[in-house]
């Protein structure tokens, strides 16, 4: 652990943190959708423009991980995260469509020490996600468990 | 679409339905893990063991992923499904690792057709996963938009 490291005590109520860029592409959504969730307007640009989505769309599931790869370059891999019992919601507001490209903020809105486990502290985020025309295409609501500083030292 | 294609009119308020079987293995995770969420503790075996998940377990997203491969395997792939606006909630309860086999239900909590979009229903699920011991691993409750058979013939 580096002095930068984000460790529990790093974590601001009402701060927010910039979440950088992510391009969107063809191959990555059919990659994805191939594995996971291989509906039509997951796989196939004639698909999606067919549906009411319209165009070749990201499973909602594979927007999740996209922003979940932008929170760990923003800070995560540098922390003492200890996992997550899990999101409040996810919204899934508009289509992210191939070409998009993605920005985002995420912000924490409260954060509270254990009682039964003192040296994790649980911080709770709302993050949202824009598309180039900042349009908001995703939000999401989740509770990190942090170690303290202390503890991790 | 075929007689047996899950409709709107298919789904039955408190009816469950079967998400079969899906075997956990260490490459699946480390790969997911080294594209979304490069977390110690979702890339290395003893970084599992030494974390409070304790052993080489999945990132919360992937278990969300596999779910979702199992939904689609289950009848979302042979559905009207035109996607969703988001997730209720999700509650990962127990750590998934490396050998688990899971498996699962789905159940309808609730049904009704759009105001707006007559074609389209909305039906709400609650998901559960378990592992090979029976223990509750994942819980997941969203909604899923349909066209009606209808709409969809």
């Amino acid at each position: 652990m580096t002095a930068t490291t984000w460790a529990y005590e790093n974590f601001v109520e009402g701060a927010s943190l910039d979440l950088g860029v992510k391009h969107v592409n063809a191959h990555e959504i059919i990659e994805f959708a191939s594995e996971f969730d291989a509906q039509p307007m997951h796989l196939d640009e004639a698909a999606g423009k067919a549906s009411i989505l319209g165009g070749l769309s990201a499973s909602g599931w594979h927007t999740c991980a996209m922003f979940m790869r932008m929170l760990c370059d923003a800070f995560l891999l540098d922390s003492t995260s200890q996992g997550s019992p899990g999101i409040e919601h996810v919204k899934w507001k508009k289509p992210v469509l191939a070409g998009d490209t993605l920005s985002g903020t995420v912000t924490v809105l409260a954060k509270r020490q254990s009682k039964s486990r003192p040296q994790l502290g649980l911080v709770t985020m709302r993050s949202e996600l824009f598309n180039q025309r900042g349009e908001s295409v995703f939000e999401l609501e989740n509770t990190g468990m942090f170690l303290t500083r202390e503890a991790a030292a």
